[in-house]
């Protein structure tokens, strides 16, 4: 016999990604034990979330203003569109600080066996982006950022074969093996892949 | 660059017991991506947290009423008190249903290196429900649910010494091999416990 109070608040955060019962217990038995100052800042970020954060009218990533920041800085390379599956990948990209060009939201990857085909992903506000008037300058180049999986090899083979009748070189990123990793504890695949990728030192 | 209300939610998030920045991040999107709904209920939840949650003034667990269902439930043996470290055990013992007595939370474990002594320790209110008009029945047994690690065992050590001049039983849970484990797998100090622990079949 708990509080269902408790039970309540655990059973909605077990549903949260990567936690289940036994974690969301922990954090609920953590925030309980703490301050009621922090459950209650978290309560106020957590509702104003939805309402401050929506999606960019042109990359399709999260934003608190329309467009983007990112959209909207004259310093960035608007020639160079970087193609991602989720808003989330959006962040690691930037933090890399590799990419100084803008971004696109597919929303999703090519699934046939999950229903997701090339209709329900943003393909067609990419297309219209090139040489539209919402980019600054014409585009010449897509980062195809799309994970090493198969959805993804999919995807990105579909989408170069539709930009093929555009004046855009499509590229992708590189597949090989992690900085940090380890021959030996590396898959099949991606030492094959490392291979075909090879570049001249 | 990303919003900044994310990222104050992810640093808030990333707070909590067993989350790292990255998990932290793929919840908030995963709440972004979801209906608001959620966010909104979840924000409810957390604010009432505090509020209808306080601790019981018998046995120190979490509880909406006071005295706690538990410690208030005629049909439980007010004999036995189960002592453990923290609210959140009771949980788990509970969730066994091996046990109908009644519990105590220390609130901590005696640690002289992190500062911990008895002192800070719900010791006092243990020793004044051996037959004080809390509990119901004479005490007679006191279960010492404690962590089976070195302040686990220094504490139920002094518990012990300080019980030894009431008229109560006091037993300790079984430490051995937990079923399902694999003895190539298990420790050598389980495997000690678990031979003195021995029993006929």
């Amino acid at each position: 016999m708990t509080p269902i109070a408790l039970d309540r608040l655990i059973t909605l955060i077990s549903k949260l990604p990567g936690i289940g019962k036994k974690s969301a217990s922990r954090i609920v038995y953590h925030i309980l034990d703490g301050e009621s100052t922090y459950a209650r800042i978290l309560a106020e970020e957590l509702t104003a979330l939805h309402q401050s954060i929506f999606r960019c009218g042109i990359c399709g990533g999260f934003t608190e203003t329309d467009p983007c920041p990112i959209c909207s800085d004259p310093n960035r390379d608007h020639s160079v569109i970087c193609v991602i599956e989720r808003a989330q990948d959006l962040r690691i990209i930037e933090e890399s600080r590799e990419f100084n060009g803008v971004f696109h939201v597919l929303g999703g990857l090519i699934a046939p066996l999950e229903g997701i085909s090339p209709g329900n992903l943003a393909i067609g506000t990419l297309l219209a982006r090139l040489g539209g008037p919402a980019c600054r300058d014409r585009v010449r180049e897509i980062i195809l950022a799309l994970n090493p999986t198969v959805e993804g090899d999919t995807t990105a083979l579909y989408l170069q074969k539709i930009l093929k009748d555009f004046p855009v070189e499509v590229t992708r990123l590189a597949s090989g093996l992690p900085v940090g990793g380890d021959l030996e504890y590396t898959d099949r695949l991606t030492i094959s892949r490392s291979f075909r990728g090879r570049v001249k030192v």
